[in-house]
């Protein structure tokens, strides 16, 4: 997994059927790399998530073949 | 996902038979990277997309085994 | 799989369900990328590890599906 | 999928039985990265491909487990 | 599918069960990548050599969820 921080949201209206109804956040890493994660946990900008990658993220989505390679599976903990 | 931008098309005339008919869009991502994408949606040059990536990419074509890794599955709302 | 160095540890009490419980160290690889990786051996800070990553690594749960996509398997022998 | 460059052919006599006969190509990338990939169209030296990497390369050999993760399949068009 | 060269073995005593035994090789990518390969075919010290990765690599071992990520598949064929 990878640790990132939220930076954004995006839209798509027009998408893939198969794409599930929810919030498509975008995270940046450590590294600086960005990417777009489904989130199911209702998170917020500038939050540090989890991200897991790959057909495991899709894996999420039981009984449904499900095109996202990339989902957010926890808050990540933060003294603050 | 990854973000990034439609920038052209390929043709591939001598092409494996799984390989499904359909359009091929060159993306570039924010980082500089390219990829031939999949476009299922009928994208335009320049339009900004959301591309999976993998074995999900392939399982949008349920009940083939489709030798695609990259697939737009959604096309990104910008206020224009 | 890539060797890497236990370097911290992370804490996620929001998380979905899948998740399972254990510990998610924060490793490094040689090279300098961090990742997270689900520990099933107990493995202290300053350890050298071995990570696999990608759907082999949700593999380890057997019968579920399980969001995780990178295991440490094994602490790497060193002489010291 | 990526677009690369056929740039050489390697060879290997003690292999696993389970990779399939048949030519195994390098190919360059546009960002000058090199990979190996299975041909089963025959490709030559200097053609432009469309190369699959990951479970969907394996995916092409139906019915078997085939250690093959990136396949050329596709010939790209060029003008000359 | 990569081309390496075997540059070290690593052993690891403490270890989830289901890694088999063998060998696993360190490698080193033309790029200057390093990665940590299963052996199956009793490869040596500069050897060049042919890695697959991913879900394929585990695909080798039939009938057994084994988290190996990365396979020697074949030594490559060079002139001497």
């Amino acid at each position: 997994m990878i640790q990132a921080r939220v930076i954004g949201k995006v839209w798509s209206s027009r998408r893939v059927e198969s794409l599930p109804r929810g919030a498509l956040l975008e995270v940046e890493t450590e590294g600086g790399a960005k990417m777009i994660a489904f989130d199911p946990l209702g998170c917020d900008a500038g939050e540090a998530v989890l991200v897991t990658q790959g057909s495991v993220a899709a894996g999420y989505f039981a009984g449904r073949a499900v095109p996202v390679d990339a989902l957010i599976i926890g808050s990540i903990d933060e003294d603050k």
